[in-house]
């Protein structure tokens, strides 16, 4: 098995938006699918580990795109794994279109959990190494590295809201695709026709839960550049993240 | 080419609810999904209406499902034109697991308009009647008609929210699925681990645009079913659902 996984996704039409091209919180879907499909065809992903009570957590994701797919199109997501050590994996994707031109790229960084007790497991454990022999060392992800999402404490509060059923994943946490999906309807659709979303970064920090209220919490911190941070209605920080538009 | 088209779709990860089964709402967008490639395989869809200024119109929709996919698993959408009259055609679906048990069946009737006056066209006049060779006479969709959604005056307000970018499709309007969706959210993510909606039924009364703000009704007219109506903030009604759950 090849340690690239390249899989096959469309821009159905009900997944695009009002410029004809697909959403960027179904990319970012179709991206954890791929991380998905990559990990369980290879034997270290979700449905291997819950035998041995683990799961993986996303910890980081960063998508730059220079083109989306559009309405009715087909194209691929390639996934593969960058570096892994202890605690943290680097998965890397690619985006591209049935000729081959790539559309963009994702970065991500994963940890995982003990399902029981919550804390983190050493990666290397799993399988004597298992993941160490997917790595694929050759630098083929050009995009910069994933940035941290730094904000002041200056950040206004934008928007409060409830979350409900369609938030809430298989585990009962919020769907982490589903907070740039909120942070991104900050903005009127009018904004979105106009101006595309090039970059998303996101720093996941704590899990949301069903019921949770959000508070998002939004700083201008260059032109085109925003920074949004998603709390829980009591303070906790559950995640950053940095948007950068073009026109 | 065969009167009956099939579509094969993926239960993905992401797509599917706190009990690992698809959400109704992505279910819906595979069949209006199905609807578009059946239509548009067969030269009335959407591409070819647009090149003389027409477009297919939702008129009703009812979804009822003996089962919904699980997390994971690839299914087929087949649909098919049961009727085709002067102002209205008939389309079906047929959920179908890959072993070829069925799941459920949906029913959706469609109009025409002239995208330059917003009026009704007359549906034969496509291609000389193309649409009618296409009717399947064969009674192949077992469940209750389409119904009118009936609704008193004492509906109380549940709800009242802005839409957003994500709720808005290509033309500018609301995409159909999302008004299921909102309806949906009325319910606690609790109330929807323990039940199932089995059936649904949706009037689509008026399109609903960029920007409205929507106030939803709902009246208990069952023991386990719900009737919502969702209207603009000015009155206007864009649609209204009947919604039946099992525990």
């Amino acid at each position: 098995m090849d340690k690239i996984g390249r899989y096959e996704f469309r821009a159905d039409p009900f997944h695009c938006d009002c410029t004809g091209k697909l959403f960027m919180g179904h990319l970012g879907n179709h991206m954890l699918n791929a991380a998905d499909f990559h990990a369980n065809d290879r034997d270290f992903g979700i449905r291997y580990l819950q035998t041995i009570n683990k799961a993986w957590v996303l910890s980081r994701l960063a998508i730059e795109m220079e083109r989306m797919p559009e309405i009715y199109e087909r194209f691929y997501v390639e996934s593969w794994i960058e570096s892994s050590m202890r605690f943290f994996t680097n998965r890397s994707f690619r985006v591209v279109g049935m000729d081959g031109q790539v559309y963009g790229y994702g970065k991500s960084i994963w940890a995982m959990i003990d399902t029981e007790t919550r804390q983190p497991c050493n990666l290397l454990d799993i399988k004597d190494g298992e993941l160490a022999k997917w790595e694929l060392k050759e630098e083929l992800n050009p995009i910069g590295k994933l940035t941290r999402v730094m904000m002041s404490n200056e950040a206004e509060l934008a928007k409060s809201m409830e979350t409900g059923y369609h938030d809430v994943d298989i585990n009962g946490h919020i769907n982490s695709v589903k907070y740039i999906e909120h942070a991104m309807d900050l903005w009127e659709t009018d904004w979105h026709c106009e101006h595309r979303l090039k970059r998303v970064d996101v720093a996941y920090v704590a899990e949301g839960h069903r019921g949770d209220r959000l508070n998002l919490y939004r700083e201008q911190t260059g032109e085109m550049e925003f920074c949004i941070r998603i709390c829980r209605e009591n303070g906790d920080e559950l995640c950053r993240t940095k948007m950068v538009f073009e026109k």
